[in-house]
Formats: structure tokens, C-alpha cells, sequence
């Protein structure tokens, strides 16, 4: 895995984002110039994964001073530019904690500001590593130090955070440890992050894995296919009720029937202390071609709609654990 | 709806298939004059859906008569077709069941086999029309006389069936009342049956619909926004466990723990008297690049495999109701 570029970076002018959009075909980086480029880069999802989504929000505010110099802007248009960042997507909360952080730097200069994008970097990556081990060692303690089948949905590994990841650093870890069997990669439609992302960076990784549609999760689940599911977070409500991309909750409900643990990774940073449960989480509804039409051919009727919510909300009642880089815990309990 | 084309007919002297593969960007018919070529349209799905394969199984008999008098095969030639038609596609019984009644009637001549087929794709009919009269009356009666909105997954309509439906004939039955709002459309991965199919059913009966990928199908159900599930079965075992399309038993799980009906409708012939339990019933896995791949083009690493079983098996404890031509039962009770 060293050899992954990182998600998001700074050139000292500019964000560097791995276009997430291409992958797995192609493994190219982008530099984005402006603010407005880096909103529509996010809303596109070139850069994903709340952990990424706070570190690209906090060089974005960077960039925003770059540019401001650059094309003069007064300072409300760059209080606007800031405020079209923080809004670009909606439930993750890393994204407006990642923008605010360095918009309180704002008055030390430019330095200042970058330095808190590293600074979140830096944490988030030793966040993971500690997710990895107390996830694994959750893990083994319950289900046997063997060799395990482990599911996960969407994508969230390096390409999700600022290195290694969070249950994919869990799963990791486990590799590490020569207890991986054989991972289970929900693709995770609309836009295919298993099989498009978390499919690429097992495969990186060496770790044995296949592909399998959405739907396929209950039954592979319930058939008695896997030992345990491990899966990230958006936004974790106080009462530890858990966001996390569409289809998280259906993995959830299988594990809760087959009676195997249902694991969400997720920094601390992800627990928003000000929100009593998942009912107030803003779930981002995107556009429906996204599930209309594949690679701009529609595959259903000219006419038709979508219902295309990005996220769904898992109660805290169906999660075995919270794991964060202080340990794994009972969702809902003090992190 | 009377417009629509038949799933399967007989012309005479072949097979008449609506390619459903096609849908909805053509409504083209497909004669078939040779066994083989029809076991490969089954296969690639040109055809499906239990109750039309037992249909083309019946008149897949009618045309393996026709091709050995054209072609000269002796018995063994003709009982291998035979043979090779009834294995096509395991899952689904009908398949099988229209194969056997109709080379039962073999001896009596290619009126009697043909006669076979029409009578089973009448009594489907017929018994579509029961269904979706109990399966509303089932509904309406727990639900309060009002409008619903409805999910189904995959696809039970003309298009698998003689006509009609079964759990869209439901749904169609529902929309003759002026008692649908707003009916959830499954896209039903990988082959798309829902937003390709189903959603066209939809379209042309006029009746508001909303496709979403079937890993939003627990948020939407949890969530609030379902009054009742109902979707069709491939097979039936005695206890009443429903072998369906993959993705079936994740809608169980939710409606079970949202608290809402989940509704399996079926002929009474779909349910197999010689299988105990849902553990017995034989589960289609199909090829990797259904999953792996769009329109030729390769959405996940080179080496990536899939796990890619067309059914899955819901228990039947979680089927609120099982809705046959008999009428409404909890399932596993005497059809």
C-alpha cells in the first residue's frame, strides 16, 4: 500500500486530488486551481470518504486564499467561496469540520491554514492505524484467532482517508495478522465504490476478495458466507446512531438476523455531539441519472425517476461495536 | 396494458420471445426454431420469470418435435434436448414443470404438446387475475381502504408471466382500486429487470414510480416512506421459505423490523411439496461479468471475481403473507 498516491494533497498552490472517478481504469491526479472547481470535484466524487472529504475542505480554504489573491476577491466573496465549500455535500461532517478548522486560521495566513490540512492528515492516518489494531483485536477476541470472511460496503480505505483507512484498515490489519479468509466487496451502487475502489485497493493490497451486487449482502450474510461485516461512518449521532453510504442498514439488518457483529469504523472526529440521534442527520439525495442511466446510456423508460438517497441511517441498536482510535466501544456510549 | 406483447407464444412452428434484453429501449419479437437457441435465450435471460419459462418450457418441448422432424434425430438426440431445455435455468420450478407436463403428452403429437403450453399460459393468467384480487383485498383489509406506496424488487409482471403479473398484478389490481400513490421500483442488479422492466410495466399501466438501487431498499422501507412490500418467488418449499431474485430477502428483513407487510405472491405450482425447507432449493449462481462489467466495459480490476447467485432464500417467518390463486395464507400452511 505505500505506493498509493495519497487522496488529496497540497502543491503549495494548489489541491492535488487522485480522480476517484476514473479509477480502477486509470490512476491520474488532478491539481484544481480555484474553489469552485474543488466544490464541483467533490460533488462529483473525485474525492470521497468523510476522512478525505475533511482533509480536502481544509486545503480548500487554502486554495481559497491563493485565489482570492490571486483574482482580488473582497472578503465576502471569499466568505461566500468558503461557504459553497463547506456546503458541497451535505451528511459527512468531516467536510464542515475540515473547512471551519482552517477557516479559524484564516488571519495567520496561508501557512497557518495548510498546516492545519496536515495537521488533520496526520491524525487521521494514526486514527487509522489505531482503528486497525482495536478493530482487529475486538474481532479475534470474539470470533477466534482464525482466518476470517469479512464483508464491507462502499469504500473506505486509503483512498477514503489520508492513508490506510478505516474499516478497510481494519481488514488490513487483519491481513496483517494472516487472519484474512476471504473479503466480500458489496460493488455499492450508484457509483460502484466496492467494485470500483475498495476492489482495487484489496487487490493492491494482496487480500482475496469478490465483488457482489448490494442485494446479494443479506443472503451471503444470512447463508452463513461471513464471519463478520466491517463498515465506515458519515455521521455518527450522539445516541450512536451511524450515516454511512446507501445499503449500510440492509448489511446491518442481515448481520442482526445471522447473529455475526456488525462493526463500524470511524475516527471520533465522526460522532457529532450536537445531533441526540440519526433522525436529524441531512441525508444528501443526489441525481437521479445516477441510477437511471450507465455511462450515459439510460437503462430505464425516458420518462422515469429516481429515489436516489446517498446514505442511510443504521440504528445504534444493530451496531456490535464502535470502533474509534480510542477502542472499540458500545455505540452511544462516551467515546 | 392490453397492447403489450406476450413473454412467449407459439407461432406455429417456433417459439415467439419478447427479447426482453432489450427493453426498454425496443419491443422487438425473436422467433426461435431450435431447441438450443432457446435454452441460450433462457440463459441470457430473453426470457424469464418462473411462470413464462414454464410457458416457453412447454412449447420448448412443441418446438424440439418440430427441429426432430426437420432434422431427422433419433430418440436419444430428442430426450437429451429435452433434457438440455429442462436444465436451462435450476432455480425456477415452472421451468421444469412445463418441460415434464408437456413430453408427457409427446406421444399424442405436436397439437397435444402445443396444447400443453396454451393451457398453462391460460391457467397462469387466470390465476395472475385470482392473485392480484386476494393480494389486494389481503392488503386493503390490514392497511385501511386508502392509498399506498409499494416496493417491489425485480420483475413480476407481463413480462414474467402470461400476462397480467403476479405481485405487479397485485400492484396493477391496487391502481384499478385508485389505491396506489407511489410504487418503489428495485433496479434489480445486475441484469436491471426492475428499472428496465418493471419500471416500463409501470410506465405503460400509468402508474407513478420511483427507481432506486436496491441497496436503498432498507432506508426507504425503514425510513418511513413504504406502506407494504410485495414481490414474487422462483420456488416455494414446503415450509414456506421463498426462493426469489437476490436482494428479496434483504426487503424481508426491513419490512420485518420496520413492522409492514411483506407479501410474496405466486401460483399455487410454485410451491414444491417435495422440499422441506428453503436449505434444499438448488441457487443459480451466474457468471462473474454480469456483475464485473457494463456494456462490455470492465468496472472493477482485471482479476477481480464475483460472487454472483441470481436467488436468494427468505424464511418463512418473515412472509406475512403468501398470495396464491387459492387466496391470502400465512406461509407454509396447506395451499
Amino acid at each position: 500500500m505505500g505506493a498509493t498516491p495519497r487522496a488529496v494533497g497540497w502543491t503549495g498552490s494548489a489541491v492535488q486530488l487522485l480522480d476517484q472517478t476514473l479509477l480502477p481504469d486509470q490512476l491520474a491526479s488532478v491539481e484544481i486551481h480555484r474553489v469552485d472547481d474543488l466544490v464541483a470535484a467533490i460533488r462529483r466524487l473525485a474525492v470521497r470518504g468523510a476522512p478525505a472529504l475533511g482533509i480536502a475542505g481544509a486545503y480548500g480554504v487554502a486554495l481559497a486564499i491563493v485565489q482570492a489573491a490571486r483574482e482580488g476577491w473582497d472578503g465576502s466573496a471569499f466568505t461566500a467561496a468558503v461557504g459553497r465549500l463547506r456546503a458541497a455535500r451535505p451528511t459527512a461532517l468531516a467536510l464542515a469540520q475540515g473547512v471551519d478548522a482552517a477557516y479559524a486560521r484564516v488571519d495567520d495566513g496561508l501557512e497557518a491554514v495548510v498546516a492545519v490540512g496536515h495537521a488533520i492528515a496526520d491524525a487521521d492516518e494514526r486514527a487509522n492505524r489505531a482503528i486497525g489494531r482495536h478493530g482487529a483485536d475486538w474481532i479475534l477476541a470474539r470470533l477466534g484467532d482464525r482466518p476470517l470472511r469479512v464483508l464491507t460496503h462502499c469504500n473506505t480505505g486509503a483512498l477514503a482517508t489520508a492513508a490506510w483507512g478505516t474499516a478497510l484498515g481494519i481488514i488490513r490489519e487483519l491481513h496483517a495478522r494472516g487472519r484474512v479468509e476471504l473479503v466480500y466487496v458489496d460493488e455499492t451502487r450508484p457509483l460502484l465504490q466496492g467494485s470500483r475502489l475498495t476492489a482495487w485497493e484489496l487487490a493492491e493490497a494482496g487480500i482475496d476478495y469478490r465483488v457482489q451486487v448490494d442485494a446479494a449482502a443479506a443472503g451471503t450474510i444470512v447463508g452463513g458466507l461471513v464471519d463478520v461485516a466491517v463498515v465506515g461512518a458519515d455521521r455518527i449521532a450522539a445516541n450512536g446512531d451511524v450515516a454511512n453510504k446507501v445499503g449500510t442498514l440492509g448489511v446491518a439488518l442481515a448481520c442482526a438476523h445471522a447473529g455475526i457483529p456488525f462493526i463500524v469504523a470511524a475516527s471520533a472526529s465522526t460522532v457529532d455531539p450536537d445531533l441526540p440521534s440519526g433522525a436529524g442527520i441531512p441525508i444528501e439525495r443526489r441525481a437521479d441519472d445516477e441510477v437511471l442511466a450507465w455511462s450515459g446510456r439510460l437503462v430505464a423508460p425516458k420518462e422515469a425517476r429516481a429515489h436516489n438517497p446517498a446514505f442511510d441511517v443504521t440504528p445504534a441498536g444493530l451496531v456490535s461495536a464502535l470502533v474509534t482510535e480510542h477502542g472499540a466501544s458500545p455505540p452511544g456510549s462516551p467515546a
